[in-house]
């Protein structure tokens, strides 16, 4: 066999990401049927409702016995649950992928249970794409457009189940890149997980100070501190199940944020204007080689003006 | 005298706050006459050029010299020499005003020159807009609509001449509130500066280092990372001086936010989902109150999708 055809997938997790996937393939890719499932019923009656799903399962292994690619879109805490559920129902030769943001403890988790069932095949992969809402309903059909999609094969991860899940993600609307697991967790802790790992905390400092009010915070929060209420309203769950499953890489950026800021606070508290221009002015230059990569508006103020 | 009317204005630096003010005016408030002087002759010209003044002057003491209300709109670190040159100059019963981010430096700069021209009203003010953009092409008529404008009147401020500015940036769009100007830096060096800083920090911390390449950076920046890159793309001159001007109300918010920061750094360490998940769950509500407020765009990745 030379190319796996994807005729039939399976979603778990029917989330923003799970449910961004159903939406893009009823748009870009309608001829493969979905079948969806998630260990919220309600989600799943959501689904049919709204049609991004084909159809559902009693059960877990039922949802995935005939999907020739089976896509865990859950928060990380329960993947080990769900691969454990899945791997020894899957068919042979399906694929099992992924969309977490973190892919070495992914693999620690999925790899050893590779053995429940030796012919299917592990994809690990992860779409950079999202936004800050979560839940059945927060997911629409052109997240994926002009959006990068990692692949972090293992070592032996066969050629053409890699290439299935590239064109399926193609498909979509994603471009692709291949990365060591190790690097991607490494490059995300910095691009995406301390990111947000900030903006969660600083809305938490502003929250619980004495001498300013909530009332205060809202109503002057155009002069900044908006923008990171974003990234800080993104699911919770999610977002502790990246922390807790990438936690070398982030506690060794956060650990260069915490060095890089200390010497910040000295600038100021000596008032060394010099060394903060010097800084401020070297980090103009990389947002407009972000919005020349198309990876961000152009437009002043994010364009919400 | 019952009321201070405005009939000239003198805007003094043509940058985005200055620039918008000219806009503005131009557009709901046309029958005010603009001289504007900025320390680049090559800005007054396209200032002109442009439209957003009338005229402007040879020397900064003529731009002044027949204002009804003297706005100052430059990075804060020129303010005192601004202000030494334009005082002495100004005619009776005139307002000097200003958009400055911090008020008790500008206050400690400017009330002791008022000596020399007693017959002036000092109003500081601080228009709550602004874009990440900057200089004399940046501004626009309606970057003041639905927006704030905080004033902190001295204790000797006049009712009249604090009406006046009121009434002037109401016109522009602005709704107004008084504040004590120590708490007004303490409630901006946490929605506003330390924002900046942040933002400035990480774009930092992700340009120098050796793991990560800065095409990596840009070309994952949409899980996160660019959010922070709009903030970090404000005027570097601009930015210095707020935090060598509110530096003791910065370094209180910082350690505030570095503890809070060392917190979450111990809950990673050693795994504690619990604490993780409670201050995440926290901060998901402060976004919707901002949106309910009229303060943000309640559309996903701020619309930019």
């Amino acid at each position: 066999m030379s190319k796996i055809t994807i005729n039939n997938i399976a979603i778990i997790g029917l989330g923003l990401l799970g449910g961004s996937v159903g939406r893009a393939v009823k748009k870009y890719a309608s001829s493969i049927h979905i079948t969806g499932y998630d260990s919220n019923r309600d989600s799943i009656n959501r689904a049919l409702d709204i049609g991004f799903i084909d159809d559902t399962a009693e059960t877990i292994q039922d949802a995935v016995k005939n999907a020739d690619m089976v896509i865990i879109a859950t928060p990380l805490g329960v993947f080990a649950d769900v691969a454990t559920d899945i791997i020894p129902t899957m068919k042979d030769n399906a694929i099992l992928t992924d969309t977490g943001s973190v892919k070495g403890a992914v693999i620690d988790m999925i790899a050893p249970l590779l053995s429940l069932n030796p012919k299917i095949h592990f994809v690990p992969a992860h779409p950079i794409a999202g936004t800050e809402k979560s839940g059945v309903d927060s997911g629409f059909a052109d997240l994926f457009q002009n959006r990068m999609l990692v692949i972090t094969p293992l070592e032996d991860s066969h050629d053409m189940a890699v290439d299935a899940v590239k064109e399926f993600w193609e498909s979509l609307g994603c471009h692709t890149q291949m990365m060591n697991h190790a690097h991607h967790d490494m490059v995300f802790a910095i691009v995406s997980h301390i990111p947000h790992l900030i903006a969660y905390n600083i809305v938490g400092t502003a929250n619980h100070l004495e001498t300013v009010s909530q009332q205060e915070v809202i109503r002057y929060a155009a002069s900044g501190f908006r923008d990171f209420t974003r990234l800080a309203s993104s699911d919770p769950v999610v977002w502790r199940d990246v922390f807790l499953n990438n936690r070398d890489a982030v506690l060794e950026m956060l650990g260069r944020f915490i060095e890089d800021l200390s010497d910040v606070q000295r600038a100021i508290r000596y008032k060394d204007g010099d060394a903060l221009l010097e800084l401020f002015t070297k980090t103009r230059d990389i947002r407009k080689k972000i919005i020349d990569a198309g990876q961000e508006s152009p437009k002043d103020n994010f364009g919400r003006n």
